[in-house]
């Protein structure tokens, strides 16, 4: 590992400049700082500072995830994530990120300069610079629902998207239903690729073949419901199986603006099970995740991967819960 | 939940009568001692008095694992699982079971007679009575390298095989090999079918077909070497993959039995990367599992089961260890 001389060496500046840059004085320029930052992230002189902290500081990064309150997604990873931290005496920042910031700087860069040891990832995906950055980083760094392969440093909590998906359809085929339609959630994404294969996997395993005109992507946006759903009822689905509780919000009101009842002409299905869920008209049946401890789990695995225990993937049970929104298909005449 | 005083209008029986046979007194017959302890399991008091213990006591269970010793794989999985949970005071026993202690009694009952609130399960297979049981089981329990579906009472800890077999392949292939012979572990184990579904996909993104001749089981005993390399070696294998070390060192003996070299003529590649990998001669090139990250790994699975937060799955990196057992291939003439 790269000493603070070796790094001076390779700049040609003095030991006492690195020292400098690296600890953020102000009487060097930024550019020097800057220089410094880069060459000691190049030099894998980063996770050596980092790991040897005592008291640790670490960022939850988001990027494109509602979390400001508790009817939104990411609230209660954080607080489960916040708490599990609290415990350890670890110092927590949440940090709303936006592209500028992304390509402005390098992700390890970033880390070393600001001083943290380690980062949860909420709501990237693949195609943000720092999470393609991500294959080559020394930071400990868990990311929620997305997988980097290949490097020590970087693990993925997630909940089982398999099991999540396989509760719905059996719950569906089991009242009767085999017309499902699947309004997945944004595409190029890792989860919503991992829950279109589990949704064809469950249907082939109760003996259905899904009809492709009944599969699409939603975005996560209640929105999404007026493009789609009209083409799920004509090509005859009796049920939707949903990406996220949002988008089930928004597919129950295009079903009854099309003067049909949920859930006796259309049954429906979320998936989180966030507050909403339980005060939708009808109450939604969805699949849980539990944010809380999805947020706690991220936590042990950062830990772990700050003390060089190199999980990679850590995944929780999903939950079924059923309420009001599905019943067996209508009786055709 | 069920009550002692369920229990006790279950049976017919006095509520003291279910209090001797819940906590092992020697006033009461065996036979009435077990009718308790299967009616409280079967009415589902078991997991809550399990759960309520503020000092912990959980096992290890030990089927078809050697562990004895620091040359053997289940070892340091144990020392792993062990120094985590000393340090939250768990009681830890370690418990060789056998198939008679399986058929004689119910895996819950077994639980809660002896007053165990959870366990880790090694070396099981999805054959065995208890891992059966296991789908219905409310006693939290972590188990090596075997999935049990829709049970959050139940997770599983491995290391990641998709990438552990293809750090091999790709390692091969890199240095030239195309015909590769993988020699797997045990038939019809979870982990043997994902090598084996890891294999096929990194000899196809590297542009190889597996060739049906070249992938054979060896059940993790040396001595299958000498019924599964001959033909390799007819089939114009230049290098085997083995699904352990202990496989490797005696496809490394039989190699030299048939006058060729290792690697100059044939390379090799272990798995889990035990002590006696880098003794064999030539040392062995392997992939690393680290088994006191994953005896750690374990216990913090199990300590999330029994505080409710249900992980399914915690998988670990795999890692490339280079040594002196592979090589390129012999150029042909």
């Amino acid at each position: 590992m790269a000493t603070i001389k070796d790094i001076a060496d390779r700049i040609g500046i003095a030991v006492s400049t690195v020292s400098k840059g690296l600890n953020g004085a102000s009487d060097i320029s930024a550019d020097m700082r800057q220089l410094v930052l880069d060459t000691a992230v190049e030099m894998g002189y980063a996770s050596k500072k980092m790991k040897s902290k005592a008291s640790r500081k670490v960022c939850i990064l988001i990027e494109n995830m509602d979390y400001e309150n508790i009817d939104q997604f990411g609230y209660e990873i954080i607080m489960g994530f916040k708490r599990s931290a609290a415990r350890r005496h670890w110092d927590v920042s949440v940090i709303p990120t936006d592209l500028n910031m992304q390509t402005s700087e390098k992700y390890d860069t970033y880390m070393l300069k600001n001083g943290f040891s380690g980062a949860f990832l909420l709501g990237f995906t693949l195609h943000d610079d720092w999470i393609r950055q991500l294959s080559k980083t020394t930071v400990p760094t868990v990311l929620l629902d997305n997988y980097i392969p290949m490097n020590n440093h970087v693990g993925y909590v997630g909940t089982d998207s398999m099991e999540g998906i396989a509760l719905a359809v059996n719950h569906l085929v089991a009242l009767g239903h085999t017309k499902i339609a699947f309004l997945n959630g944004s595409k190029n994404s890792m989860v919503s690729e991992e829950r279109y294969q589990a949704f064809v996997q469950s249907m082939s395993e109760n003996g259905l073949t899904p009809d492709e005109a009944l599969v699409e992507y939603g975005y996560y946006v209640p929105d999404c419901a007026k493009y789609h759903v009209p083409a799920f009822l004509e090509h005859g689905a009796t049920a939707i199986l949903c990406a996220s509780d949002l988008i089930a919000s928004g597919v129950i009101a295009e079903v009854l603006r099309h003067g049909l009842r949920v859930p006796e002409d259309i049954s429906v299905i979320g998936y989180d099970d966030l507050p909403l869920a339980s005060n939708l008209t009808p109450p939604l049946t969805t699949i849980r995740q539990d944010r809380i401890d999805l947020g706690k789990s991220a936590f042990l695995l950062l830990d772990g991967l700050v003390h060089d225990v190199t999980v990679s993937k850590m995944l929780l049970r999903a939950k079924f819960i059923e309420r009001a929104s599905t019943a067996p298909p209508k009786p055709t005449c």
